[in-house]
């Protein structure tokens, strides 16, 4: 019974938000703004505040209306993606990760965002930024590890979401550069195994937050994922983290339709 | 006179609340769960808000009536205990231990409890999951020591329950095997004169969470419990933690029907 | 005028207060529970909420008599003493000190305390427990330092308390228990000129919550206190404390009327 | 135009509370509370909650006036201070510091304090004590510095305060006293320049808080003080420094008509 | 469509603010204060409280009406900058920048701004401050080194802000000037690439809050930004960084009319 009421419930939330109109505008190159170098990611964690569960469903609809409306207006420029922490994280309900050329694009989104209806039950947890750069290959990186490094990984969904954000100790930025190098490497390929299963991404943060680095993946097979940070952190580079996590977001990738209708119920 | 109060008290709520429908599905096979490797346990802790004490009683029945719903709805695929904190710890009042075989089920599980008109009250203090392995034995443990740690403990309630995350430091990871099996030998040897009367279980909880593991222990006899900590801290593994507790989680067990008499109160 | 209208006040307070029945129980052998080994001692501190002081006097002498009553019910049991801390401590109003021989009876006192009418004005901020052991005399120590361990401290009311908590480090915990003995030795020797004007009680706490020990004390003569303190500052155990206070509680010694005259007004 | 409203303002303010009626008790022998030892200095801080601001002036007038009532009521025991943080430090809005011979007085008028309908506003934010001592000279120190020591600071308002609260790590109270002479004349001789222009007094907070000492200081000249304190951090006393602030506090001297005239607006 | 409701919006808002009376008087010479040394630059962020976003837009306007006219009422002695944190820094949404030649008239002006309408929203969430000093080169420091040092940057907006508080570790202090000279040296070389993209400025802490200094950052270009603190991240003097950031401060510079618009939406 339960999941039949489940059905109706998600036809009816989808009904009332599809009203919204959606401008025929391009969407932004996602596809470029997640892969190329250069582009800044920031990633802001909201909770909903005690009202927001007092209030009746068809006033929390109208509300997520709003939240879809803002999420399409800014999609000519920024490749928006949300998350649901609620239930594995206690540092936040929603996670958005939004990448921009500029930053100044994505602080209007989430201006755009606290300002809208829904926005206004938000209470802001975290928020950190970081730039995508090159991949710099360490000089001397055998070319099969490069070559493994360049296999694409299993398709297929990856529900689940994992960001930890690390921070180097003093004696790391101080080190000659070979020997970074060097660790480096042997970072690369303690990961190497789990690079097929779990899906990383690279956020350089230094100078934006109290943060080094942002570390993002996504996988279908956390004990993989679990796997791949206790080889991380068997390597001398670990060693050098002053910070690893703290806090680390868990949640799963959930399409906009998705949150929606979980934040309706 | 206080305790016929409380019987009455005591039947008028399980009456009130024995009137949710519980649907005829089989329970999850708690048992596999509750011993299996690769199953994910997931604590999350929640305390009342103010508003909840301020509700006349039939409201706040009415409202445990739908936490009672939830928990019989998700028996199907999850295990799920329940543990009164309030009292004894002040990091929240109920604690909830959920195991699942994937951790999407537990996330689902606490949206419906946080989305229930019981759940609208809870506040979200700390969550935080982990999995279960197979005993990883020692090489070269001693077969006496490995028979003794298959001695089951006493049977009979153990109302109390106590949770340890615990973060090892970077150097541990770092140090080749042999010593850290050799130092988790001596770690078994001090625990071994307790395992009688103190039940422990143990979650891999490495980049799921700020924590490298979770440790869960049920006893009726707290004084073993301290000495057994003591006889812990003394080995040189302990040295290797960065963290123990903080929090500490400290409380009694319950059956659902018990903390929904407590908190109907 | 200030003293008369305050004898009033506390005459008006008394006597509605005193309306409450007192079961005819025996009270528990508070002297027992207060002096043997092997009993449960919980430190228990709550802050009022910004609505207490918002009602009037009526209402809030009508909650206080919940709180007489709620004690009273458990003296049968427990040792219930009760500290100001307000004005002195910013961590918390009052703070509760309850013996018991279960940590479960003490859980259900303040189950039933915060349950009551005053207790919805209560905001729980630190609890923590720990057990008391048989003074273990250090092997060697000269007969002379037990003889005057042993002289009982001045008489008359000592109003000040103040309660520490402490943690060792993992160093202290893996030395050899007869070095430990020796620095427990000079600590004890620094400790003694003060005996007699600074009464001393100690629980073990290790496991209970984020803490090994809990020191309390009681005190008319605070400068007698600090050089304590000081004195125990010097001794090579104090550089095993990971954590000395932290919080730190400072109040002073009230009895139930006292405290809820201080509250009533 | 600003100017004329304010005095308009001010005469309003004092008018008001100036009807409030002070008995005729001496006041405490300030002079003597401020200059001798063996007297416990308190340093309370509180903010103002969200309603103060939302009632109109005639409310917070008439609640000002039970502020002054309060001080009126204990100046014949204690030495009360008072300084308004607002606009300066993020830790608090007013600082009362409060003198006295018996920390229960303080405490006392502290609780008559908060139990007032101004009080009803306050959210207390960070509370210490000290208690002063009799300058102990260190052993071996020319009496030319002593000399220097005792002459009088420049008159004049010092309209700048700033409090420091500081502890000390494990190793100093373990040097031995030679050592820490040594250390301290060090430090004495290094802040001399600075003693005519900013006034300090020392409190020994060591056991009554989690600190060691409570460092005070009144200046009219900001730069002087900020070079007190670099000139301080170049001895080697302060690398024993645990803490040292966190919070420093930072506000500007204020009598108790001036800090009820900013409130009352 | 989007824009030209903002522009309507825009014009709008400038209308009914615009009405502000500003006063004829001189702004404070501006410039000197951004340039010379001895003066004391403040640092407050503020939230704005869940109540804000809950009016309507009227009622917001008329409150944006009083901070233009508190700003204006303290041009004269004051140089204030605004910033917009929110959307890109999670610890507070608006940042004022206050430069000084007495601390006290910044706090007057704060104490004015918290006063007014629009103030009784604001959370006080940090402030700190410090004083600038004349450029101290370092002896020995290359002529040509000097003279690259006085270009002035590129011309053009510089979006970006950024603020680092900073406090050095107690052996930077122990440090013999010659040995901090050279460190600094080695520091402001490192520095020079980015001399012409990123804008810095210095204040000196010590002793006015917990820190020793606050680095203040405006640029155009981020990624020089983080190149820069990479750069300083490897000279030796960052090792003596007891604390760097934590906050960082991340925002964009607006216009005090661009903030207005932002709030009234």
């Amino acid at each position: 019974m339960r999941s039949s009421i489940a059905i109706l419930m998600r036809l009816a939330v989808l009904v009332f938000v599809g009203l919204v109109m959606v401008s025929a505008v391009e969407a932004a190159d996602r596809d470029k703004l997640l892969s190329e170098p250069g582009v800044y990611g920031t990633f802001a964690a909201y909770s909903l505040d005690a009202d927001w569960v007092k209030q009746d469903q068809p006033a929390r609809i109208a509300q997520l209306t709003t939240l879809k409306g803002v999420v399409e207006q800014h999609r000519e420029k920024l490749a928006i993606d949300i998350y649901l922490l609620r239930g594995l994280s206690d540092h936040a309900d929603v996670l958005f990760r939004v990448h921009a050329t500029e930053l100044r694009e994505t602080q209007q989104f989430l201006l755009d965002l606290q300002g809208s209806l829904f926005g206004k039950h938000l209470i802001g947890s975290t928020i950190f930024s970081g730039l995508t750069k090159k991949l710099n290959y360490v000089p001397g990186m055998p070319d099969n590890l490069k070559a493994e490094l360049k296999i694409p990984g299993e398709p297929g969904p990856k529900p689940y979401v994992i960001v930890i954000p690390i921070r180097k100790d003093a004696d790391w930025w101080s080190l000659p550069q070979e020997q970074r190098s060097a660790m480096m490497q042997e970072h690369t390929e303690a990961a190497l195994p789990y690079s097929k299963t779990v899906k990383r991404k690279l956020y350089h943060a230094t100078g934006l937050d109290d943060l080094d680095f942002i570390t993002y993946f996504e996988t279908s097979r956390l004990e993989d994922f679990q796997s791949l940070i206790l080889a991380l952190e068997k390597v001398k580079e670990f060693r050098h983290n002053r910070r690893f996590g703290h806090p680390t977001l868990l949640g799963t990738v959930r399409s906009l339709d998705e949150i929606i209708e979980v934040l309706a119920q």
